[in-house]
């Protein structure tokens, strides 16, 4: 019973059969384990098995029931792989039978790699609703625009209403106030109806703060590894296969039983696994037993900060298979070109020459030392065609990583956007558009939160303040908890109708079209790409 | 003057031409940096060069001449690079100039790595007198033995004169109480008349807990990963690239200056390195160059814990290039097949089928479920040759990590010793002996030390104390400060005229004569060997 197949989650509640509910949980610290149905009478004791798994099936358990595990008889807590949190975080969980949905999207191909067009958005600030629902009456503009895939910033289940997604709890739970399972299934065959693929932001290196019941289950973190968010998602110590088994179902729900396209994996670099088979490596098997199975094309793409062939090298190059990674020196060395001072991580790159490096290596940093990071940095990465690397002049993190979250729009003139667009759109690699950016979108994307432990929230609006302490010059750093931060930072539609944001969303649907219909554009062949830079001019020709 | 090269030392002093001295320290904290030599009136400042390094040339230091490092005007230090410590891990260094040895081994070979039989010896407890001169006078008898190389275990200076040497906290200087650069010298040159191999144990994976002064030169360690030793060795964090110099001009100067067969790299496992290029990949590709350029073979040995054949793959097939590694599954199944108890780690094995399999496989896990790890361990270790996996039936580890040391002698009959002699010689990998199982020495192999800051000795006491908490009905555990526990570890080379000790010998000399002669044992082709297990009677066929 707690076997990982790719054919149907085998984790938290499933329903197997109509009537038929079937109950895995992976609790390896528990003496004894049951679970509470709300408005049943007493609790159903799941039974022990092999490796930390607790198991129990049931015909009195229905899609909607609310539920918790009892442990030991005394620690009641929601279900760390639960699909829907209706009451948040800290609330009950409730079962879920995902294959309810009557998906229409039974001919959908999903685009080949290359011909992805991306576009990251975030469901809270996207539209005024802030809901999947919201997004789906975008779909014909984004349509229009050209971009052939949304990339949904992470919708696992976070405190409250308010937060970038990289905060998520429940990894298995589409987050209530965006409308959950049925939100989210809906705007995906809706994508799907319209020719758009769907990617979806996935963490796999850290739970949030607040909510994270993970603990009380089992060794879900490691004192091994240090991250920047603590102690280390369990990867590699004891007990690690429960976890890696977590993660796995994970990313195969989410292309399974949401018919998500492509996985973006959040931070590749703070997963710290020494096996002989790396957690990707196993994820990249598993995921094509299912395509195999499925006959539908998914892709693992990863944010990554390592500059290392191995994690986009193939299996048979002894690589971890990743299809594809965000290349964040192509936009730190585009952001210096167009004037972005040298300060932080900027402080590497040097403008137009980087820009070329990074527009024939891909990597800028191959093995040179790098300032920021102190040491000789990257390898080099050779042989591996444009569609795995996705460039971009602006994303959420990029604007979000200043003080006042301020968009390319407040910074630079707009003949600066109009080439830096061009910059991306020409380039041999896969493009990505951040939310509001094809219209200059005035309005910032700050950083905002909810978390309702007072302690939390004080801390959160502390670090905030020390990280941007040398530039109190420059004004207040917006508060993450205010409820204004996160409204100031939603997009404003009705520009779309104005000047020049009107001329500008023109000229992004031509690049994009441009780019689309033009062969040597369009077949990403980084070996037929020439780079010659006039430096006193500041021009590449490529 | 900073740049790593394989033709010569480029750390700490050196003396590239007669009356001259080079100064290369890396001490990139420092704001101001001096060499104070001993008898000079003051202190000589060295210039900053780039990346933390710290640099003089001067005719004013002599082979012999005593100095310290002043770091900022105040804090005065022994060089982390020094080569000798004539008083100890807390004195000043001692200049040396390596050139001064008339080598002897002009036309030494080495052998090639698949004749080697491995004698490992420990320096302070092979002989009475515990130094490198007494081991030579030792070297006709394990001639005669038969082995082809002696493993040395680490002499990095470590406190006082009492430890296994996993304490060291000068990896380029051999202990002064063993006979220092000198003594090293002119051992190895013996052994290479001898026609005996050498093969040096060294630790990169950290430093001992007494005399380790690198924290104040630089970031030697990171927080980022935790190591049974605490904070792990800098070989991927800001700073690393002069760590990474540091210990990869410490393999070269053993093989290149003192003529060092092959090294024994202790616990790589505990090496932590997320680099696109790991520290052993660059370390064999310096060794690589070394070898280039003086025509002579080095092995890269070592130890791994962690069941991953990437380590001991070619390069060309993204490995880091290890020539070989230690077996320790191999031993506990064996162990566990003459009747050890299946506690601790031994209770991952079965006895004679484990054996089996380790014959067949090498790895014993590579993919199964280990209880003790509890986890799924390992990967399978398909066409690596035989000479690529080092096997024994105890080793000092084994050994010490009883709570009393007890050898094989004192566990099991004469016919067993001879059967664990038979199983580890017949075996297609490279067998491994410890110093004295040759002759069933009944002294223990206990642990010891003899550190000198109160506080460690207390805490290494108690440490040992809980480790064996549970065995104490058994006696007690022996005080590893104290002088008697090194004394009654000693071998007694009387008894090789005693019996059963003579005949024992002999058996051994039998077996390696053998292993030597028969080609189905000598060529180690895995490939070729059957391996049947009788399981009713105990017994294996090959």
């Amino acid at each position: 019973m707690h076997q990982l197949t790719n054919t149907r989650r085998s984790l938290g509640i499933t329903f197997p059969a109509k009537n038929r509910a079937e109950i895995v949980l992976w609790a390896p610290q528990a003496r004894h384990a049951a679970i509470k149905v709300y408005g049943h009478p007493t609790a159903l004791p799941l039974k022990s098995e092999e490796l930390g798994y607790w198991c129990a099936e049931t015909d009195d358990i229905r899609p909607g029931d609310l539920y918790t595990f009892i442990l030991d008889g005394e620690t009641e807590r929601p279900d760390p792989a639960s699909l829907s949190q209706p009451q948040g975080v800290h609330g009950p969980s409730e079962a879920v039978n995902t294959a309810h949905f009557d998906w229409t999207d039974q001919d959908w191909p999903n685009h080949p790699l290359e011909d992805y067009v991306l576009y990251e958005l975030h469901t809270g600030t996207f539209t005024s609703e802030g809901t999947f629902a919201a997004i789906e009456e975008k779909l014909d503009y984004l349509k229009s625009l050209g971009v052939t895939a949304i990339e949904i910033m992470p919708i696992a289940q976070f405190p409250e209403t308010r937060n970038w997604g990289y905060d998520g709890v429940f990894p298995f739970a589409a987050q209530n106030s965006y409308g959950g399972v049925e939100g989210l299934h809906h705007l995906v065959n809706a994508c799907h109806a319209k020719g758009l693929a769907v990617v979806l932001d996935v963490v796999y290196n850290h739970f949030g703060p607040e909510g994270n019941y993970t603990n009380d289950y089992g060794p879900y973190l490691t004192g091994k590894y240090c991250t920047p968010w603590g102690k280390a998602i369990n990867f590699d110590d004891a007990w690690c296969d429960g976890v890696r088994r977590f993660f796995t179902e994970n990313a195969l729900m989410w292309l399974r039983d949401f018919h998500i396209d492509a996985l973006r994996l959040d931070a590749v670099h703070a997963i710290k696994d020494f096996s002989p088979k790396h957690i990707l490596e196993e994820i990249r098997e598993q995921v094509d037993l299912l395509m195999e199975n499925t006959g539908r094309r998914h892709y693992l793409i990863i944010e990554s900060d390592l500059n290392d062939p191995r994690f986009i090298s193939p299996p048979s190059e002894h690589g971890y298979g990743m299809d594809a990674q965000w290349m964040d020196e192509f936009h730190h060395a585009l952001r210096v070109t167009v004037g972005e001072a040298r300060k932080g991580y900027y402080a590497d790159f040097t403008g137009i020459n980087h820009l070329a490096k990074s527009y024939k290596d891909a990597y800028v940093y191959d093995g040179q030392y790098s300032v920021t990071r102190e040491r000789y940095f990257g390898s080099s990465v050779e042989n591996r065609p444009g569609q795995q690397f996705i460039v971009f002049s602006q994303n959420h993190d990029q604007i979000g990583n200043r003080m006042l979250g301020e968009r390319s729009s407040q910074l630079y003139s707009f003949n600066i956007l109009k080439l830096m667009a061009g910059a991306v759109m020409v380039s041999p690699y896969l493009p990505l558009l951040f939310m509001g950016e094809e219209w200059a979108e005035p309005n910032p994307f700050l950083y905002f939160v909810s978390h309702t432990e007072t302690e939390l929230v004080e801390a959160v609006r502390q670090g905030r303040k020390e990280e941007f302490s040398e530039f109190h010059a420059e004004g207040d750093v917006p508060d993450p908890s205010a409820e204004a931060t996160f409204q100031q930072s939603k997009l404003q539609w009705d520009l779309l109708t104005e000047e020049p944001h009107q001329t500008l969303v023109q000229y992004y649907q031509t690049l994009i079209a441009l780019r689309k219909q033009h062969p040597a554009l369009r077949h990403l062949n980084r070996a037929n790409l020439d780079v010659s830079v006039l430096e006193k001019q500041q021009t590449i020709l490529l």
